[in-house]
This record gives structure tokens, C-alpha cells and sequence, in this order.
């Protein structure tokens, strides 16, 4: 431990600590009730809470609100770009047209997606913690991802209509049972068109002034009917006030607060550099691709813009890591909880000098297990650049084989309790574009060999004497995987069906696949284990003390978050709350990004210039909260969350007060577009908005 | 100053302060002639010196020797291969087949090419010190510029066939005014086929074992007849011996040895991630473009060449600033450094601490200058993403405005005596690729508009309300400047005929100019200014406390380093000293970048199987030190420097004897290659070697 070192650091309040003020993405089981309403001025109570709760969405990795009694639910359109991109054609392009289905009738199914609503939180710490004892390394690993299986196998069984997750909260710190009522027939019941969403594009990405109405909406369906849900947010179309109180509640994805200064460095010198170069390089190709046609560009263009938002946070995050002020913070909040430990646990095991004496290691093993494997958990690189395809096979492949096991014994994406997940995105009809598949591919391969080295095993069974242009080309030209059909038959099939099959996907993947395994048990056994144990003294520690004043890690899952509408005044970082339609027309100036949507400007006429577009609020936000309703005191909707400043992008490592804010579009701004640019009177009136 | 901070840690011996062993890029007037001698077991002399200095010749960014009485001339293939693809065509590719003119008749002179050698060096200090004294900022440095300009003037004159240089080493601790007796008709006298000296491509590129003859030669004419070189390396076509003494001579581009590790974070944090990040950015929209066509593919493989190479070179040297191994060892010699001076110096000024305080400026101006004006001296970011016609533009529009001064008030590139150089790069004949060229300016107006952000006052002026892909298609397809007769009568027709032009791409370099000249004053103003202060300061006390046993950072001036011919046995790098031919062939896959060259492999029976192609060195090269004569104890060479390994990419920031290997060539692979390979008979005569 390097007490020593830091004991002179001043110490400051920070995340790694205790939360003050608006910080924190809370459970709804551990909400700091009293502390927000004394730093709001509000009254907020547990019924509150639990309507809140149980009127949000998760909707595949966005968050959304119910918005009426027939199931309409609003998220981002942002959230909703993967099924409008899958209901497209360059022909019948509802990207560029906006989709304005004139009755529910009208409204489409998004292939592959579905919805869920938390319905209930159990405490399993105890079971899980015996699970592991006295084990270390892999089995460590293997024994916990087993009882996890079982305890949501036990909770949920065979119902479709349920799924059951065992979340990890604190870094191990404590393990819930979150149970969620699950819908499998989402469809699409209104989206603008895209330019009236991402107006400014790239360049406006991550910040504020903000003109854009990244809002849509979608349908729960059961039985082929619209889902009754009485318990839903009420629509207020007002114009919002500055200072006013903003509760935010979506689905986090992932922070990284609670990790140690040296855990961070390994971020900083070896996750985001790796991240962002390679995703740069396949930026250029995609780039280049999308301009050589028209089909091209509408192929490119969601990869495109998806690529951009995950490589423009990268940049936000490195920022932060390299910030000197902000890491001294950080140091000062890990050094004043060193100090609280040392009193309290003396010469007891030292956490950070595990995790310290891992990080070599991890530095080491990254760039395999990033490329091989995917799913460290700390990166954004994703197996096979990204490929359908190959996902495809994949799935296929281990599917088959961790199916002959018993479920305790599998891959944990391949528990009983995850199956009817894992089979509905393999089911799902999505449009495969070759060229698109083949560049993701041979991107990868071209990658994975320079980054691992020419003469590396790993890379000698990826490529063998090919070159990745030939490989990748070759194997999406051939490969059948594109038909549904042929990968259901493949599933049913089994193990015997995938090992005789002749497909060339499916053939490399069963190749490259003990390697991949491989990695990944290298991994888990040297990096990922011996982090979870030492994660979870620190977390046991930090209740000590702190008390339950700290929240746990972003992970995916529900969360409840607080704040002010408010502007910023920071160097680098200055705005005033709202954004309005004249605002827009003024930032306008008809080349791409900034030419306002065709059906938009056509309506300039219609609509009200001092309605507010888009606020800024302090609430505590990060990936995953996109689409997150934006509530007031009252439990009325009043905005969905779809991003946040780049100085904001911190925030995976701690939340700074000073140049926080998130972005949030108005139900005011989406009932303008509803009503005066899409005609959408059927959802009009379904909000109960006056005419 | 932090000394109460660094006072504890190890003492290790380290480049900050003084040079052991092999290390040393050593000035010819500072050669540690007798440690040399003791550490190699040679006994050179002065008179070993200035013939080995009066052999070598200094060409483009490149290095060469003399090794023939007619100005023959070893260097690099990669050297040549600007000139290869100038003299090519798709229907006539030299780089594919090869350039192998049977007699002198046949050699091509490749455009806009000059060599130069290295013929007296004096001592300007005390005059450029006066030139500054009692001045700062902007004012400081025009000052210097103005003399450099004038001492260079007054020692060179009109003389096109001498050029004079003062240079800047120890970084301002020493001014020296070089002499070179210049050579502007440069001929290509032989290259093999691209191939053959590429072999294993960018993914053995800065790696050993190699197996790429990346040789060439040119010849240096003088009014249409080969130059006499009485003066010459003797050709040495022997076999090499493991651990014996070699002499690399050279140009070595730029270290950056003697930066406090505050400037090394800065190079860490934001230059080396600009760099990086935007370079990869550009290598996927080029790898894309030469995947669209034959056409495509020629055109873009020079540019992906450099740039990978580049790129690569930075992922090593972004490795050292994040090892913590080496990082400790340069802040030790650091603390060292620091303990004599206050030792020396007392409360004097805090040359250190003057630096500190320059870092955060330099970090917020570096993405402006690096992006409008290029030239830092610290990264690789050109301006206009190297655009030539942009280039064309520039020099042509600046020309006619400095031009129009008295020589000592211009921008130091524009004075008298480098006007010469100015101009036979600008008329040079040289092709120009359209979608080559908009490829560069498209994205080089994209990055410049990320990472200035959209609403940056120099974004405005750059784009107007226009759009990257516009703007840069417009600007190629209309302007004139590719062809050279344009160019050179813009040029004779000074600032009225520039201002008259109606050239697109001269229109936008004039509206552009006044924002990047503003970016380069406050750069000079802010950085470079205080910067040279203070390193001058340290220069001083550096040679107070170490003697002349430091050697100044490269600057792209000739120097000579030497070391072994050995192996190495570090993690990540194990390698015997030698390849030999045999290892091609096993190495070879027939497949890309493994395939063997095809007059190569139709030679296979007719080469020496156990001949060595490439050997490992413990010389100390970088960047620049490409094509430099390795020279054994007697004075002949034995073979050229073509690259380094990864890990020597460290060598930026300090010489690490475990790891530092240059990768030479063989003159012994040479002789094969023009002898058994390319029926280059006269060369092989003029050389000396028996047949």
C-alpha cells in the first residue's frame, strides 16, 4: 500500500469515496431519499419511487419510459436506429423519412428487440459468497457464474415471460436477485426523421447548445395486442423551469469510480489507447467505403455513427485521465479511504497491492482477450470487429457445445436462465450487408495481427498463410449464416449439426474457438478472479467507512438519479439551460450536419420558436441512459436523457459536480414534432396533450 | 523545482545526463574518439573521421554513402521509393519490377531530388546568443532566425552549389554553422523490385529477423557527367562477424533525449494521441481507397507505406512513455541532473520549473499548430494532411509575401539562403493524384474540425458554412498548380501575381494564411520562445556538470554512432545477429506481405543460400539514420541502416543498450541482389567486386 506516498494529498470529497450532493446512480432499494429531497427542495417518497420504477424501461442497451396506458413507450430515436436501419431499404428508407405509421395498425415489429420492466430486487450476498470460498483463479470464477445460474434458474424457470439476473453490485460487494417482466414484441411506433435527431452530427455529439429531437417511440405487445400499463408516467408538454428538480431513471451501462488509481492507468495507457486507435483505422474504412454510393451510405451509416459517439467518449474519457486536476481528486478520495482502512484493518491483506501487482498482467493480456474475446469490461472492443456473421457462429458454435452440459457447468451466457435470450437475438430477422461484413472482418484480422504480432500463435490458427482480405472475403461470400432459417436449423441441430456442417463460418469459428476459450480462461484465471476478490474487500471496507452513502458501479441495471436543470460556466463548457426551435433555425445553415431535416423545416411555420428543444441538467448520466425518462417532482415525464457533454464523460470515473450535465430532449420539443412537423395525432391524443 | 520529490529515487545511469557505452548520436567535431576505440577493441583516428564524414551524403530525409570514384551512392530503397513512384506509371512500375538500366545512359534523375555532403563546421555560438540577448517571445526567436539567416547568407552566398546551415544542438547549448557542398541532379542508378526489400511488409517493418534488401543506389551528376568522388567507401561484399565493430553514419531526424519529463508527458498525453489517433484514422481511408482499384491500389501504396511506418514508430515510442522500467531510469537521470545544478546553482533560475509552467499552454496550442502549421518539432501531423497541391499553394502564396521583406525579417524558411532549396522543390516535375489529393484534404478539414470543434473562429475560416468532402473535391478539380510551368510562373511573378490569381487552391491558401500564422506567433510566443529559453539554460548547466560527455539531441545533421553486430535475448525480442537467404525462403508463404519477389525467387538457385541479408546492431540510429553506411574499423562499408526494432523506439527518449538494435542490410545481400538477382554487371565492376 502506498500510504505513505499519498498521506500528503489533500484530501478532497470525490466518488471514490462518499457521494455528495446531486452524485450518484442509485438503486432503487438503497435511494437517499431524504438527502435529495433536502438537496432539491422536493418531497419525493417510496411510492414515488416505486412508480417510477415500475414506469421504466430497459430496452436492449437503451432505458425508456412508459408513457400511456396502451404500452407506448419513449426512448431515444438513437435507441431505435438498429430497427429502424433493419425495417429499411435504400428504397423505403424510414432513416431519412421518419417513420409515421397513421394508426397502431401501422406500427412494425423491431426484429430481434424486447423490453423489460424491474418488478422486483432480492438480496443473494450470502449465497453468493459461499459459492466462492476457498476458491481461487478460475474456479473461482466458474463457481460463482454457476450459482448465479442456479438462483435465477430457481426464480424465473421456464416463463418467457420473466427473466432473472443476478447483478453484481460494488464490485462484488453485494449480489441482488433483479427480477423483470419481460415483452418479446416491441414495435416501432414513431421516429422523425433522422437528420431532426442527430442535427450538428458528430460534431454536436457529447454537447451543449443542443438542437436535436433524438426521441421515438415503441409499443409493448403481447398475445398480438398492445400491453395494458396502468402504471405509466404522465405526459406534461410544459415548458420546463431553470432550477427546477429532474429525477433520471434508466439503465447505466458501466462506470469504473470504485477502481484503484493503478487499475485507472492501465485504463489510460493500455484499454483507451488500444480502443481508439483501432477503432479510428475502421472509422477511415467505413469513411471511405460510405462515399463510394449511395447504397454505401445508407449501409454505413448507422455503423458509422455508432462508431463515432463510442470513439468520441473514448476521447472524453482518455481527457479526464490525463487531467490533472481530476486525477489528484482521485488520488485524494483513494487516499483518504487508504488511510480509513489502515485504521481500521492495520496490517490486515492489503486490496490495492493485489490489485496493483495484477495490473501487469492485464496489461499483457488485454489486447487478446480485447480481440479474441471481447467482454474484459473495461474496453469497447468487441470480437470479430463487430461482425454479424460471425457472432452468428459464434453463438452457434458454443451454443452447441456448452448445451451438452449441464448449466451450472457452461459459459455463463449460456445458462439455462439465458438461453430464450440468446436464441431470440439468433432468431431474429435482420438484413446482413456483405461488403459491410466483410470490411468489419478483415478490419479484425488485420488488427489482431498487427497488435498481437505477425508470429503469434493465436494468429498464426486466426489466419494461417492467409492474407485478411482474402480470408474475410471468402468466408462471407460463402457462408449461409445470412438465413435465419439455416441458423435455427443449425441451434436445433445441436452439436452434431454445427460439427458436421460444411459452412465456412461455421467451420471457422469451431477453428479459432480454443483459442478464443483459451485467452479468455488465461484471463479469468490471472486477472479476472484475483480483481473480483480484491474488488470485494474493498468494497466490504468501503461500507465500513462510509456507510451506505456510496452507490455501486454503473452495470447495466436500473438506477435513480437526481439534479437541477441548470447551464454551465466552465472554461471550455459554457451554456444556459435551454435550447429553443429559433435556436435551431439560427445554428441551421443547410450543408450536412447542420441542414434541418426536410419535414421539419417544411413545419418552421407551425411551430413555436420559444419552445424549448433540449436541456441541460446535472443529474448523473452515462452510456445507457439514453432514453432514460426525465421525471419532475411531481412523477410526470418531461424529457428522455440522450447524452452528455464530452467534459461530462468523466464521469466513468467520477462525478464532477463543476462540468457535469447531462442532455436531455423535452416532452415539449417531441409533442412540437408529434403534432406540428409528423401528424402523429393518434399519439397526440393517446398522451392526453390538449389540442 | 522538485527535488525534495525525486531526491529518493535510484541514481541510474541514463541519457539525460551523460552517454556509456554505445550510446551517442557524437557530432564529428565532438567523437569520443578514445572511448570508442576501448569499448569496440578498434583504433580509429581523426583522419578514419573525416574520410568517413567526407563519404557521406545527406539525401532528402534520408542517408546514403559514397561508394564508387563516380558518385555512386548507397542508400536505401525505401529512400527512393518517392522517386521510384514518380518515375512509375501502372503500365511502367519500377516498384514492381524493379529499376535496372544497363549502362549510366539509362539512369533517370528523380525529380525534385538533391543530395548534399558535409564539408566544414565552425562554431556560431556566441553570435546567436548576442542575436538574442535581452529579448522575449516572438521577438527572441526572430531575432535568432534572422541571424542563422544572415551568417548562412554571408558563408554561402550565391553559390547554388554549396548550401549552409546554422544548426541548433544540445538544444540551444551550441550553434554551428554547417557547410555542404550540394548535388542537385541525383539519378537512380538501381532499385530492386519493391518487394524484395519490403518483404514481410508493415508487419515485419521495425522488427528482427528481417529479410528485406532495402538497398538502391543513385549517382550524383554535375552538368550531365557522374561526379568524380575520389573520396569513397571501399566496397566490402564479406560475409559480416558477430561482434564486430561498426560505424553508422548519418542524418539522424530528431530525439528528444534531453526533455525534462515534463515535456515527455506532454509528447505522451497529447501529441503522441493527436498523432496517432488522426494518422490511424487516415491509414483506414487509404487502405479502403487501394482496395477500389488497380489504379487505386498503385496509388496509394506510397503513401500507406509512410504512413504505417510512421504509425508504427509511434506505437513504440508511446510504449517507452508508458513503461514504467524506463520512465523511473529517466527520472532518475533526471534527479541527478537536477541535484548537481541546485549543487551549482543554488536559488538560481529554475529552468525546470520555467518548463513546467510551459506544458499546459503547449497542450492547449499543440492540436491548432500541429493541425494550420505543422512544425512543432514535437509530433508528425502535417498541415493540409500532406497535401502537395495545398503545399504548392502555400509556399507560393508565403514566398510572394516574405519575398516581398528584407531577407532577415521573413519566416526563417523563406530567407536568402534557403530560397534555392524553396524553389527546386516547387518546379520539380512530379505527378500528382486527384483522388489522392482529395483524400488528404478531406480529412485533414474533418480532423481539423473535430478536434478544434466546430465552432473554433479558425474552423470558420477553414470551412465556412462548406463541408470537408465539398471543399477538398472542389479545390483538386479545379485548380492548376500540378502543373510545374504554373507553379513556376506564379513564383517569378512574385505577390502581384498571387494576389491576382484566381486559382482556387491559391485563393484558399490566401485565406487561410492569416489564421495559421497566427497559430505559429502565439506558438512561438507562448512555446517555442520560453522553451528555447530554458533549454538553453539547461544546456549550460548540462555541460557544466557532464562535460563534453553529452552529445546533442539529432536534428537531422550528420552524425556517427557505433556498436556491435549482436543478437538479443530480451523479453519480446530474441534474435540471433544474422538472416541469411535460407531464412527467406523458409519465412516466405507465397502469400502477401510473405511472398517472395519474383526475380528474387527465380534467382534462388543461383544465391548463396548461407549469404547474409540483414544484421542486427548496437548502434545508436533513429528516423533519419535510413540508408546510412555501416562501416566496419578499416573504413569500408559492409552494409546499409534500414531500420530499428519496436522496442529501439524508445531511443526517441533514451538509449537502452539492452534493447537497442539497428537493422543493417548486408553489402554481402547487395552484391547477390545486383550480381545473381538483377544482372547488374556494371555495378557490380564499379564496385570492385570480383566476379
Amino acid at each position: 500500500m502506498r500510504l505513505a506516498l499519498l498521506a500528503s494529498a489533500a484530501v478532497l470529497a470525490f466518488a471514490a469515496s462518499s457521494a455528495r450532493a446531486e452524485e450518484g446512480m442509485w438503486t432503487f432499494d438503497n435511494f437517499p431519499i431524504a438527502r435529495a429531497n433536502q438537496t432539491l427542495g422536493t418531497n419525493i417518497d417510496q411510492a414515488f419511487l416505486d412508480r417510477v420504477r415500475l414506469s421504466s424501461v430497459k430496452f436492449g442497451g437503451c432505458s425508456a419510459g412508459v408513457v400511456s396506458g396502451q404500452g407506448l413507450v419513449m426512448t431515444n430515436n438513437h435507441c431505435v436506429a438498429t430497427c429502424v436501419a433493419n425495417l429499411s431499404t435504400p428504397q423505403v428508407n424510414y432513416a431519412e423519412t421518419g417513420f409515421t405509421p397513421k394508426s397502431r395498425e401501422e406500427e412494425l415489429k423491431c426484429p430481434g428487440a424486447s423490453a423489460e420492466i424491474l418488478t422486483d430486487i432480492s438480496d443473494v450476498t450470502e449465497r453468493m459468497r459461499k459459492a466462492g470460498e476457498g476458491l481461487e483463479g478460475q474456479a473461482f470464477t466458474q463457481a460463482r457464474d454457476a450459482e448465479a445460474g442456479r438462483i435465477e434458474t430457481e426464480a424465473c424457470g421456464d416463463d418467457a415471460k420473466v427473466r432473472c439476473q443476478v447483478v453484481s453490485l460494488y464490485r462484488g460487494g453485494q449480489f441482488k436477485l433483479y427480477k423483470f417482466r419481460k415483452y418479446d414484441d416491441v414495435r416501432l411506433a414513431w421516429a422523425p426523421e433522422d437528420r431532426a435527431a442527430t442535427f450538428g452530427g458528430d460534431l454536436d455529439n457529447f454537447s451543449f447548445p443542443r438542437f436535436a429531437i433524438d426521441a421515438a417511440f415503441i409499443r409493448l405487445y403481447e398475445d398480438g395486442r398492445p400491453v395494458e400499463t396502468p402504471i405509466h408516467f404522465a405526459w406534461n408538454a410544459d415548458k420546463p423551469t431553470e432550477g427546477e428538480a429532474v429525477f433520471v431513471s434508466g439503465n447505466p451501462g458501466a462506470t469504473q469510480r470504485l477502481l484503484t488509481m493503478d487499475q485507472l492507468a492501465t485504463i489510460r495507457d493500455v484499454v483507451l489507447p488500444l480502443d481508439q486507435l483501432i477503432a479510428s483505422e475502421l472509422r477511415g474504412r467505413l469513411i471511405r467505403y460510405s462515399e463510394e454510393g449511395e447504397e454505401q451510405a445508407f449501409i454505413a451509416m448507422d455503423p458509422i455513427v455508432g462508431l463515432e459517439n463510442t470513439y468520441k467518449r473514448g476521447r472524453g474519457r482518455m481527457a479526464a485521465l490525463i487531467d490533472p486536476g481530476f486525477m489528484t481528486a482521485k488520488a485524494a478520495g483513494e487516499a483518504d479511504f487508504m488511510q480509513r482502512y489502515a485504521a481500521a484493518n492495520g496490517d490486515g491483506p492489503d486490496p490495492w497491492g493485489a490489485l496493483e501487482a495484477i495490473q501487469p498482467t492485464a496489461r499483457e493480456l488485454y489486447p487478446a482477450m480485447a480481440l479474441l474475446e471481447g467482454g474484459t469490461g473495461l474496453g469497447t472492443t468487441s470480437v470479430a470487429g463487430g461482425s454479424q456473421l460471425f457472432a452468428y457462429a459464434r453463438t452457434l458454435v458454443r451454443g452447441a457445445q456448452e448445451r451438452a452440459k449441464p448449466s451450472d457447468q457452461r459459459l455463463p451466457e449460456f445458462a439455462d436462465s439465458r438461453l430464450s435470450g440468446v436464441q431470440s437475438r439468433l432468431f431474429a430477422e435482420r438484413p446482413t450487408y456483405p461488403e459491410l461484413e466483410q470490411i468489419r472482418l478483415e478490419w479484425w484480422l488485420s488488427k489482431t495481427r498487427e497488435w498481437l504480432t505477425v508470429d503469434n500463435p493465436y494468429v498464426a490458427t486466426l489466419l494461417g498463410k492467409d492474407s485478411p482480405e482474402g480470408l474475410s472475403a471468402r468466408l462471407v461470400e460463402s457462408t449461409k449464416l445470412a438465413d435465419p432459417a439455416v441458423r435455427r436449423a443449425l441451434w436445433e441441430g445441436g452439436l452434431a449439426a454445427v460439427q458436421a456442417s460444411t459452412d465456412p463460418m461455421i467451420r471457422y469459428a469451431l477453428a479459432v474457438d480454443a483459442d478464443a476459450r483459451a485467452v479468455r480462461a488465461e484471463w479469468e484465471e490471472k486477472v479476472q478472479a484475483p480483481t473480483d476478490r480484491a474488488s470485494e474487500e474493498l468494497a466490504t471496507a468501503r461500507f465500513a467507512a462510509y456507510g451506505d452513502s456510496v452507490y455501486p458501479d454503473a452495470t447495466g441495471t436500473l438506477r435513480l438519479t437526481y439534479g437541477l436543470v441548470e447551464g454551465s460556466d466552465v472554461p471550455g463548457q459554457r451554456f444556459s439551460a435551454f435550447t429553443t426551435f429559433a435556436g435551431l433555425w439560427d445554428r441551421a445553415t443547410g450543408a450536412e450536419p447542420f441542414a434541418v431535416a426536410p419535414k421539419l423545416l417544411a413545419a418552421k411555420d407551425r411551430i413555436d420558436p420559444n419552445a424549448v428543444m433540449d436541456m441541460a441538467v446535472s443529474t448523473d448520466t452515462i452510456g445507457g441512459s439514453s432514453g432514460s425518462p426525465a421525471i419532475n417532482a411531481r412523477g410526470q415525464i418531461i424529457g428522455a436523457n440522450f447524452d452528455s457533454t464530452v467534459l461530462t464523460q468523466r464521469n466513468a470515473y467520477g462525478y464532477d459536480r463543476a462540468v457535469n450535465r447531462s442532455v436531455i430532449v423535452t416532452t415539449q420539443a417531441v409533442t412540437v414534432a408529434l403534432r406540428d412537423v409528423y401528424g402523429m395525432d393518434h399519439l397526440v391524443e393517446e398522451l392526453g396533450v390538449s389540442q
